[in-house]
Formats: structure tokens, sequence, C-alpha cells
């Protein structure tokens, strides 16, 4: 089963903030409420989040009482805006709406409105389906580098949930299992929406892939103690030099590898390259509800004070210098980024 | 109030692991069950669980029926292994039991059992009155570190509940902060026991501090956007060369803050320096129960799947290369760190 699907007029999803606990799959009919889902994380992972807005945009189309394609676009616009705004960091969710919202323009004067509405949901459909096709392709290059013993640090989650199916960088990991490969995981937790405790560790249980959970900040020790050979990651979004903005931690993550001569490897599809962005320093980066930092419990009791305060910064934006190499659907990108990136992604 | 203190003929000490939500003062008369509490963590800190364990040798002295000074060192002898065996990383523990015990060595065969015991009852307290003192030397070496407008990363607990009152970082800001400097603390959670959610949040509520907590891994965002202009944490051994074992994430957070030519200080008193240790690779670092990694909850549930398997490693060693200084009691040093940290502890 794929994590977003488009089932009787809806835009079905998996609900990723009761894993592992429960599993459930949600309906949505509207774009508002995919919007908010977006922004609650029910979805969450650059690529999901970019095939979610896509059906969002479909449902806008049915949403829409227009009856020209020309008063439909107008009603899409709304509906993007809605849609784009919902997470500022991973540049996927504007591309997959760009996309449909391109397709819409170029037809709205020649198609009606019926036509068009079914021609955004084909558009969704399909980059639904290429991320799943772009994933294997990525998982396949980035299998290459892994070597049978190899212990592999990933942090957040990466995996069919953090995609349509598959995944980026776990997606590596499943393909060097795949292959044979006699890999283990430690998997960072990811604090503060604990990705990794809930949502890889449960990817890795139903892939029969061997892991341990360790919190974000043991990495530096097994690095040092050489006791991992790899550092996989995804990405949110990539500068056109390399930076990387990922998930919170990733920057101190690379610099314990940096710091130990252990590769480095971003996962990301080329729609998560923005090569508008000159360094990452130009990448805005999202701060979210501090609850989700004092919200942690243990033993049924909340850690923090009440009157604590807390920051939530999201994203953290890890410089091109740190990374070994950024693997694509298209290959594997080495140094000079600024130049070989480019050629990855316009070919 | 002191963390540890004897009253009563017992040791008392304030149960770190129910704080902030509840503030209880638990009592001990024996020593096996100083070695528990600080096994499970009751108290924690290197120069607290040094002191805890000087009383806990006290406490070996009442419970022994020894009629002769000699027999009585002998039961002290067995008492002194099971508290050194509490908690491997932290020198402190084994410090202040052996300075216990050399001066019942030294006294065994001249004094009676009973006065014996009062002698180590005296060492015990002098342990633990010394501590306080030595943490405000330290603080003040420290506090001259500080500048008017810092913002501060602090890693794990080392104020009052670390010590026996007062601490060791957290020392410094407080002192600082009664220097009326206008400081502000960004307190790193300190995954997977929480002492910076719990218990360092809590202590800077007490004192009136403005601070925010944050995930350990975006100490590193903070750093990079310049955020941040000291770093600061203490250590439970330092080695001969001036590498640091501390609370896992100081090392990656060490790490950044080298990236970004923050200052970053170990402030520890002398008797956290192990003189015997050339380097930082040869200290023991303590691997715990999984469950304090595992039984993460969120919303009154638990996060990771039932089987997950997880690696919770204590400590990890900074390079001291990634070291500004290291403030002792008797002033800050720096490197060259085997030359000057010699002539700190030696004088």
């Amino acid at each position: 089963m794929r994590t977003i699907f488009w089932e009787d007029n809806q835009l079905k999803m998996i609900d990723q903030r009761i894993l592992p606990g429960r599993f459930e799959v949600v309906s949505f009919s509207d774009h508002v409420s995919v919007a908010r889902a977006i922004q609650d994380m029910v979805v969450r992972g650059a690529p999901a989040i970019g095939a979610a807005a896509a059906f969002g945009m479909a449902l806008a189309g049915f949403e829409s009482t227009a009856s020209s394609g020309h008063d439909l676009f107008n009603d899409l616009q709304n509906a993007s805006d809605t849609l784009k705004a919902a997470r500022p960091t991973a540049v996927n969710l504007a591309w997959a709406v760009d996309r449909v919202m391109w397709i819409a323009d170029k037809m709205k004067e020649e198609r009606s409105a019926a036509e068009l509405r079914q021609l955004i949901l084909d558009a969704a459909q399909r980059i639904a389906d290429e991320d799943v096709e772009i994933n294997k392709r990525m998982a396949e290059h980035g299998a290459a580098l892994i070597e049978d013993g190899d212990t592999i640090i990933h942090h957040c989650n990466t995996g069919a949930l953090a995609t349509v199916d598959w995944g980026t960088a776990l997606g590596v990991i499943r393909t060097a299992h795949e292959q044979g490969k006699n890999i283990h995981v430690l998997v960072d937790e990811t604090r503060p929406r604990l990705q990794g405790a809930r949502l890889t560790a449960w990817e890795l249980d139903q892939y029969g892939i061997p892991y341990e959970l360790i919190s974000d900040n043991m990495a530096g020790y097994f690095l040092k103690a050489g006791k991992a050979q790899k550092v996989l990651f995804g990405a949110d979004r990539v500068a056109a030099n390399g930076d990387v903005a990922n998930k919170i931690g990733t920057y101190m993550l690379a610099l314990a590898a940096h710091d130990n001569d252990v590769p480095a490897y971003s996962v990301v599809p080329t729609s998560t390259i923005d090569l508008s962005l000159e360094h990452g320093d130009l990448i805005p980066i999202e701060e979210r509800d501090p609850e989700e930092v004092l919200g942690i419990q243990f033993q049924g009791e909340r850690v923090a004070p009440i009157e604590a305060e807390a920051r939530n910064i999201a994203f953290d934006v890890t410089p091109n210098r740190l990374l070994t190499g950024i693997v694509t659907e298209n290959g594997v990108v080495y140094p000079p980024f600024d130049v070989n990136l480019r050629k990855a992604v316009l070919g």
C-alpha cells in the first residue's frame, strides 16, 4: 500500500502521527484539509508532501464550481497559495503545485472545466507514480555505495512514509538489504517529533532490516568509535551549491561524520534541488510549536517544568563541504556540487 | 538547601528522578542503598555522586560492627568496592571514596573503631563543604569569561543538583547572573535522561535566569546562525591531555561550537581531572538500560515500536582540540592542556 493514493475521488493518506501504535488511513475531499494535514504532519517528508499537495490541487479542481477552464484556473490559483503556504522549507511542495499549475495555465483556454479537472488529477497521479519510480532509481544508485557489513546511521524518516512509496535514504537501505547485503541501521530517534523512533523503526520492522534506536546525540559516539561506516539522510531542499536543508540535527550529524572521515550522503529526487537558490542560507527555515519540544513524557509524566519555554527549529542547513555526495535518480553527484548538481537536474 | 546533606545520622538527598513534578528528599542509612541510588540516578552529576559516595562510606562505618579500627577498615574496603562500582565514568566517585579510604588506612591502627567512624564522617562532610566552596571559586573564574548579552548553550545538568550546591557550568551561569550580566540560556534537553529539560530548566526557574529549552540536535542551528556566544558543560572525567568525558552529546555540541568559532568550556573541579589517564579513549564509558531511550512518550503514548531495540551510551569523549578552555577552581586552563592541566591540579 502506498502512503498517499487516490481512491473514490478522495485523497487517502496513512496518518503518520499515530504510528506505530495505530495504523489508520485518513480520507480528504478538500484542499484546505490537505493543507492542514501537511501542517499538522499527518503526512510529512519532502516527496510525500509534494505528492499530497498535487492531489490537494486535484481536490481543489473538483471543489470549484467554475464552468470554464479560465475560471477554474483562477480558483486553482487560490488553492495553490493555500497549499504552498502549509510548510515553507521542503521545496517539493511548491515544485509539485507549480507543476500542476503550469499544466492548468497552458490548457486553461483550450479545455473545458471538466477536462481541466481531469488533466490536473492525471498530473497529480503522474507525480505520485513517478515518485515511486524515481525512488527506486535513486535507491539503486545509492545501494552501490553500501558495502556488505556496513552499519549505517540514518536520520529522521525517509522511507515509504516520507514518499509515495519506497523512500529516499531509507530506500537505499531497503535496496541494499534486498540485494542481500548484510547491513545494520542505527536509527536517530530524531527529536522533537521522533520520526526515527516512530516511523523509521516501524518501517525497518516491516522490512526485517536489523536496527537499533539511538538518541540523536549518540551518533557522534558511534562515528568516533569507528562503529558506523555510512551516514544517510534525505533533504527538504538542496541549494544550487549543494548546501542541504534537512530535518534538524542533520548538520551536527554530518559534522560528526566529517570529523571521523565517515562518508555522508543526502539522498534526494532532483525535485528537491532548488537551483534558484545560490546557497543554503537562503532556504526558509520553519519554526514550529514549542509544545513539540516541551510535551515529551516519561513514565506518564511530562518532563519539563510547566513554566518552561522552548524553541523548535524544524530544519537546519548542512554546508556542502560536509557531504561526500548527493544521491539522485540521475546518479550520485560529487563535488564540485555547484557544477555537478546543475548537470544532474538539467541533464 | 543542599542537594546532599547529613542529618539525624542519615544521608539525605533530593530525588532527582521525579523533579520537576515532585520535590522529595530521600533518606539513606546504609551504603548499599546509596550505591543503588547512584546507579538509578536518584543522585547524578560527577561532584554530587562523589559526595554521596563519601557519605555512603560514613554509613558503611556505622553499619560495621567491628570493634577495632583495623577490622573496621576491612569492612570499609568492601563498601568502597561496592560504591566505586556503582557508575564507571565519573572519576569523582572513586576520588571521594579513595580520599576517605586514605584517611581510614592511615588511622586504622592508632584509632578506635568509634573514632575512625567519626573521622570518616568528618572527611565526607569536608568533601561536601569543600565542593560548595570550590564551585563558587570555579564560578568566579568562569563568570569572567561571560559577557553581558551572551546567549549560552548548556548541556545536561551541572547546577546545584549535580553538585552539593551551586554547580559547575551552571554555577558559572548563576554567578554571571548575580553579577548583573544580562544572559540567556539555551538549555539542551539532554536525551535520553533529559537532565536539561527536567533539572536545569527547574533550577533556572528557581534562579530567575531566562532560558529556552531546545532539543540537543538544535544547538548546531543556533551556533551556525550566530545566535549563541558561549557553550558550557561540566565533565565526568578529564584525561591528562584535556580530553573530556561528559554526558552523551557533548562531543557533537563541541564540534558545532568549534565549527562556528564559538568558545566552548568544560567547567570542572580538579577532582574530576584524572592525571593517571593519558587520553580520553582510556576513560570507561557506561552503557545504560535501553529503556531510557525507548521509554519516551508523547501524549501518553509510547513512541517507539514495542519490538524496537536501542543502544544507550551514557557518555562520550570530546577531544581536547575542540575545547577553548577548562575552568577549574584554580583558574581557567588553556592549551597545551597536557602541561597546564597538571599545573592546575598539582599547583
